[in-house]
């Protein structure tokens, strides 16, 4: 049996086949990181790492379609803890371990040019005098640059990943510059970038970007948009098979 | 009367508003030059200035919408005399003035710090040994960087634009990186950027970018998606208005 806290609730998705340990009051995975999951080709062997892993739910859904390894770094306790036994819950034990560590501190868990594929869903928003912050201290720690900026992630991402080893983010599309600069400065050429407007018409709200350790420079491309709701507000086929398999 | 010279045609658009002389064996303008023209919000007064202008497509466009004088800068003399025979052909001699110039002698003919809004579609293609050069010069120097490259137009562009004058640039999306760095190294703060696609499910093949000259690098959107084609090959209705004013 699973623990669960006050305040936590299972979600489960693709049909109950994932289950995953929420706290709405302290920190719910978002769309992002279902997004960010079902973004890059997950390769079947090798070492995948899920760094500012939250509660884990990017490695969780990633599980359902890969059985290659996949090491989560958060360095919350609070979360950590919950995506430790969201994978008990799943029995994901033999594939899937959840470090509760600062991602500055990753290389003391796993080694230098190892990764095939590291996802990261990392804090949005610049640390800036004026920035108005969550009251909610999870919350705030997930989408500020308080404990890691982008330069962390990227710089981190780099020495973990192996010569063309893949580098996939969700970020927001307002950082875009800095994202490019970022990984061109860490030698990751930007390879994919996919928009996501949440509805036809609007303006994008995410980005979710692939780029490659070493990879050359050239030929980036530009994917087709996902659209997350229809105009009437219901999901768009693409999210109704991403959440439901359907 | 207006002199065709060989091989020469008029196109006409806009229920016959504008009219633009072509010759399809030399140069003709296209959809990235229509596209341009419509991209950013046209000041109804100040200065207007297309650079790279082929024949002068998106000066003659653009002069459907506004009243601001427009000033054309074209380095090959074959094409700018098409331009300057279109403005002609249109009366528009009041509004508009075409130069038969290298872009960077452009500070010859206009002030620094003096224009409000620049377009540009230039070059797309990198000079490099292996690349294929259009057997066509006139095509070749229009599409490759022989004469001009994307650092040349920006640097040129940010001479001459006043604080917060807009940059306005068609260009393809594998150049993205460069173009945003570029616009950062000559202080051109990227705001809008619409990516194009020739249809749904596919990559995008033209990226349209606005930035403001001394503006805050911060507050980049990216705008929603604009398709040219629909399913069955037929325009969609943005393009058919873009095209035909319906």
């Amino acid at each position: 049996m699973i623990n669960l806290l006050k305040g936590e609730r299972i979600d489960q998705f693709y049909n109950e086949d994932v289950k995953i340990i929420q706290n709405p009051k302290v920190f719910s995975y978002s769309v992002d990181s279902v997004l960010l999951a079902h973004f890059p080709n997950l390769p079947k062997k090798g070492l995948i790492v899920d760094m500012c892993a939250g509660n884990g739910a990017v490695g969780l859904f990633a599980s359902k379609y890969t059985k290659a390894p996949i090491v989560q770094i958060e360095i919350q306790e609070l979360l950590a803890d919950m995506g430790r036994r969201s994978i008990e819950l799943n029995g994901l034990q033999e594939q899937m371990i959840m470090y509760n560590l600062d991602l500055k501190e990753a290389n003391t868990v796993l080694k230098h040019d190892s990764v095939d594929l590291l996802m990261v869903n990392p804090p949005y928003f610049k640390m800036q005098e004026k920035s108005q912050k969550n009251p909610n201290p999870h919350l705030a720690i997930a989408r500020h640059e308080i404990m890691a900026t982008l330069d962390d992630v990227v710089k981190m991402s780099s020495f973990l990943l192996k010569t063309n080893g893949r580098l996939a983010m969700v970020h927001r599309p307002d950082r875009l510059m800095d994202i490019l600069e970022t990984f061109k400065q860490y030698k990751i050429a930007p390879k994919k970038i996919r928009f996501v407007y949440p509805k036809m018409e609007k303006e994008a709200n995410m980005v979710l970007i692939e780029g490659i350790y070493q990879g050359s420079m050239d030929g980036l491309k530009i994917l087709p948009p996902l659209y997350v709701h229809k105009e009437d507000g219901s999901y768009t086929k693409e999210l109704e098979k991403i959440y439901y398999g359907r």
